[in-house]
């Protein structure tokens, strides 16, 4: 079984493709959303929650890990690997591989822990040693996704007061460096036109493709691929407000606590 | 010592008046920033989280506690007097002493916990029985405060999009039924110009020291009136937002935790 971590509702957007390229696989699915937003929490809280969480999937049996959250990964990738000895996949560790390495000119969008972590510029400039980098945190984006604000007139004022400062320049590339951003991709895509925005979900299902046939960890081809979603707080809200990031409806939704 | 409990930052807008009518009293206050915002999460979630923070200050040495928090308030409040002795001022309770018993239309906003509980529209329907009330759930305007944009023009056309339906209407009054909202203030009345807008925070304080009076609780004028301040998460991100709310600056933070 596949298990993915995130802090509620941005790493169904990763789950997406990892159901398109690998229908046959169990997934367990964690969203803690009785402690969201991790995104402008501390390193610390994030880190123990992901301890707490990756504890949880792998008492239910997963045999592998994809750390969906930028924030989580951003806090604690590193020490969640240190206890636990199962193949973890970070989002942000295999987010780049379609950032074309002559890219001159990269921004990156995530939360204030993203951000302020620095994890992706830092694998940006070992990829494109020439590029520069714009990171920008972008708080309000979050809860303007879960609103469902994400083509709403309030999102384009948003938009444009983050991003201001990237409209003078010739930009190769935009990460979308948090798992609620891609659903506002219409939005960021208006504000800076011409540019590529770069998804790193499709990137870390293609990594998790490639670690599990590397480590002969497939599903034969007559499973059923069903998934099975946790949440910290209300099942009810979480099937809701889901649907919207899966774009399928959400069903076996159970809670942490029971 | 009065203890005061809030899920993060707004209930520093409840101390504030508190600490101008009872500039003596030992006040710890408990800010659950770990775990914020309660206002879109669960009854459940809220009210053991509550449970737990109580806990923590009454073994803290508290006498009273304030629930400053109208989520906290609403999903928590009966919850937490059933399992402990001490007297609790819920802000919600106290609120409305300056809402006019006359009062014909009465817009109630609040985060969707808040709202969603209908404890201030229960309320309302027992003071002002003929009233026509208006509740509306602004769930961005908390993350809009806690990043600084009080005063932005993106708060204007967030206020706009909330308060469209109040904008025919003749209102008596406004009830800011959440801790962040009077940080909004001068944005809600530039948008509902020559209403009322009714703060409780005023009213609660007001409570308190009446309670405090009535029950003997009150310190001695030679006491300094210091002030402990325990979050959940990082303390030096509570000092340097928290004085936002407080509108002073804020030492003494600890953690919950150390």
């Amino acid at each position: 079984m596949i298990g993915i971590l995130d802090s509620g509702f941005g790493g169904l957007t990763v789950m997406r493709p990892i159901r398109t390229l690998l229908p046959c696989e169990e997934i367990l699915y964690l969203g803690d959303t009785a402690r969201l937003p991790y995104g402008e929490k501390s390193p610390k809280a994030i880190a123990q929650y992901c301890v707490e969480n990756t504890s949880f999937l792998l008492d239910k049996g997963i045999r592998v890990l994809v750390i969906a959250c930028h924030s989580a990964c951003s806090a604690a990738l590193d020490i969640v690997r240190a206890q636990f000895s199962i193949p973890i996949i970070g989002i942000i560790e295999h987010g780049l591989e379609a950032l074309s390495q002559d890219a001159q000119q990269i921004a990156i969008l995530g939360t204030r822990a993203t951000i302020n972590a620095a994890f992706y510029e830092k694998r940006i400039r070992t990829r494109c040693p020439k590029a520069t980098i714009f990171p920008i945190a972008c708080p309000l984006f979050v809860p303007l996704v879960e609103e469902g604000y994400c083509d709403h007139p309030i999102a384009t004022v948003v938009a444009n007061e983050y991003l201001h400062p990237l409209k003078e320049k010739t930009l190769d590339a935009v990460v979308l460096g948090c798992t609620h951003y891609p659903l506002l991709a219409n939005t960021i895509a208006r504000t800076l036109t011409k540019t590529a925005l770069i998804d790193p979900a499709l990137s870390c299902a293609e990594a998790l493709h490639r670690l599990l046939n590397a480590k002969d960890l497939r599903q034969t081809k007559q499973s059923t691929g069903s998934c099975t979603f946790y949440v910290s707080d209300d099942p009810n809200k979480f099937r809701a407000l889901g649907k919207i990031f899966l774009q399928e409806p959400i069903e076996n939704v159970l809670s942490t606590h029971s």
